[in-house]
């Protein structure tokens, strides 16, 4: 019945890579709206941080030299002749054995090169303190530009803003950034038993809810999800709609009915649609061994089986990193993947690389994932799933606390 | 100098945690809009799934009785009478020694209780199939609401919706649900020193760029950010402030100027606010030890310290949990949460929590944090920070290759 050559998910992702581009369309919006965008181009500071020589602690700004070889026992003597205003120009001086109250971020004082951890000073009266521990030259001072210099990257292209760049560019002085246009994913479901969720299903009939789960999985890895409805079990009809999708999104994916003819009218369509075509069709892996990898023009094309939970699995495999390479991150991100030790022992065969749903849990602050054994076709077992847990190709399963590595659903 | 009490991150959370109670506000939404709010009651079913006896797979319906003792040396010989048409009436009728072919998801044909897999059929002419495995009454079929019975509860009050409930929900006949309004989280920057993020800084001044790394901080928490504006240290305008941020928002951060005056204000101003007032001020974490965590009148308040870095932390360890349970979550999600290998030694004190910036990197596979160390308040670190790495309380520090606990930043 399989007519598909199967190959691992390494060699099935390593053929459809190299044909995913990064979109060729970029704008230009407001650091503070671009979180989660992906920077389009290197973005360099304009200015230097700090712009001014700033204390790094709360202390005293000094000249370094009055306080060499003071210690607990032989503090030397220092003069404090004001406070450092937060804020403004210092426009205090300190000369020699002299001493200005100074806190995190203000400006140093004339003449002064050092400052004094509070902790190394005691108050001796209003007017002096003792200084208990030399500074050096340049101790908890921040230089002009010691921490971003004008001309440095705040952010490579290709980078995904994150909280923290977000609070560096502005930092740096850059307001508005250019990020990739968010890749558009045309959803396509076929299946002559599929109603729409707001009919109710006749008999033999059921609800087409895989384009909305993985429109929810699309936005999550960055992208606009494009529904483009229930397609039947028609050559012509499905024809027409994939290349229409192909005008209208970046990525195309199909979730096919699960019945053999189905799916390889899923696979001739594509095939016929342009070059390079099907790449990939047949993965070993489960569930999920009848996805089809393919590129048109460009376009990244994808045949997903229609069960609920495998069309998920395999579009969490194979989609999200092409969302994310198309939507022109350098590189893949690491972090939607995580360890997680299996509660139970999940067995499996040599050869092949199964996906388990599981619960995710913390226990003992440690990340636990609970496997969710049911029919891979069953949706009650969906009802608690946030994970997918990996269990290696060529190991004959996984034991109760081992790590496994999930995806988050 | 501290006037507070210093207690652990434990100790802290323990004293704030019983003050914060869900918003009581709910609106009634699409699921398909759903994604990422938390359901305000259980959603039950309103429908059986599957509505009608449904093949869990591709093959042959059939009597079950008819394939007792079938083998592949002695198999059963059935005559097919046709094919079930997807999406329709079953109207195919299977009598004693006959078969109808069948696919996954079909609706059972009358008469028939069973379901033998294609792989074992062998087909003899376009009549005649052999079935080499006996069958089971039941064998491979899905009863009337065997996957979702009318009632059942598809996703449970205090659930954040995920996209494989999106699906469960659509397929029980769910279209819309009641969930928690987000929940605002009111930013307030105070500071004599700093200026708006687009103002070019006089001397001894500085952009506001907590408030915007901490509004995506609370957007990736699923709230509402509500920004405040910048405050002068001065008590009646704060107080002011906070007030009105009480009005407009479940939650208020205020984050300090990092100068010890300025947090004695902070939390000055708080307690004046109303009861219970602050109930922590100091946690023995590094950074973020100057802390507050406060209530007034139900509203949960921070006071987070002004470094970049630190109030991310703290609010990331405070503030995202507050959120989390001000917004309903039954219970607190543990996938934000993840272990990774640490690529090099990082040294801490006992006795004290370090949490150190880190960059996430995937390296044959396995998830790996990389300290990004550098002054705390170094903005260049943050660059490429996409997560803090957790040094635990009583350990002298982690070695090279040692899990931590990683938050995503």
């Amino acid at each position: 019945m399989e007519l598909f050559n199967v190959v691992t998910r390494e060699e099935a992702w390593a053929r459809l890579e190299p044909y995913i581009l990064p979109v060729n369309r970029a704008q230009v919006i407001a650091v503070e709206e671009a979180l989660g965008r992906v920077a389009a181009k290197d973005v360099t500071s304009l200015e230097n941080v700090p712009s001014f020589p700033r204390s790094a602690m709360d202390g005293y700004a000094v000249r370094a030299e009055d306080t060499f070889g003071s210690s607990e026992s032989l503090p030397s003597c220092l003069t404090v002749v004001g406070e450092v205003r937060m804020g403004a120009q210092a426009d205090i001086e300190v000369g020699p054995g002299q001493a200005a109250l100074i806190h995190t971020g203000g400006m140093m004082a004339k003449q002064a090169d050092a400052v004094v951890m509070v902790e190394n000073a005691r108050i001796v009266d209003t007017e002096t303190i003792e200084v208990v521990r030399a500074v050096a030259r340049g101790e908890n001072v921040l230089r002009v530009g010691e921490d971003v210099k004008e001309g440095d990257i705040v952010i490579a292209a290709g980078s995904v803003v994150r909280p923290p760049s977000i609070g560096v560019m502005l930092a740096a002085g850059i307001t508005r950034i250019e990020v990739f246009d968010r890749v558009r994913v045309a959803l396509i479901s076929t299946g002559d038993e599929l109603v729409p969720p707001d009919t109710r299903p006749g008999p033999g009939q059921i609800r087409n809810t895989n384009a909305y789960s993985l429109a929810g999985l699309a936005v999550e890895a960055g992208a606009d999800p494009v529904r483009m409805g229930i397609v039947k079990d028609q050559r012509e009809h499905l024809l027409a709609t994939c290349q229409r999708a192909m005008q209208e999104a970046d990525i195309v994916a199909v979730t096919a009915g699960s019945s053999v003819s189905t799916r390889d009218l899923t696979a001739d369509v594509i095939q016929e649609l342009g070059s390079p075509g099907v790449l990939v069709h047949g993965v070993s892996i489960r569930p999920g061994k009848p996805v089809i990898l393919a590129c048109i023009e460009g376009v990244p094309f994808f045949g997903l089986p229609g069960n609920p939970s495998s069309c998920m699995i395999t579009f969490s495999l194979f989609v999200t990193p092409a969302i994310q390479k198309r939507g022109g991150y350098d590189r893949l991100p690491g972090w939607h993947h995580l360890q997680a030790k299996l509660t139970r022992n999940v067995p499996s065969v040599s050869g092949r690389e199964d996906y388990v749903t599981v619960k995710l849990i913390e226990k003992d602050g440690e990340v636990w994932a609970e496997p969710l054994f049911a029919k891979s076709n069953f949706l009650s077992a969906m009802r608690e799933a946030n994970g997918v847990a990996r269990i290696p190709l060529n190991r004959g399963g996984l034991s109760e606390g081992e790590d496994a590595f999930v995806r988050l659903l």
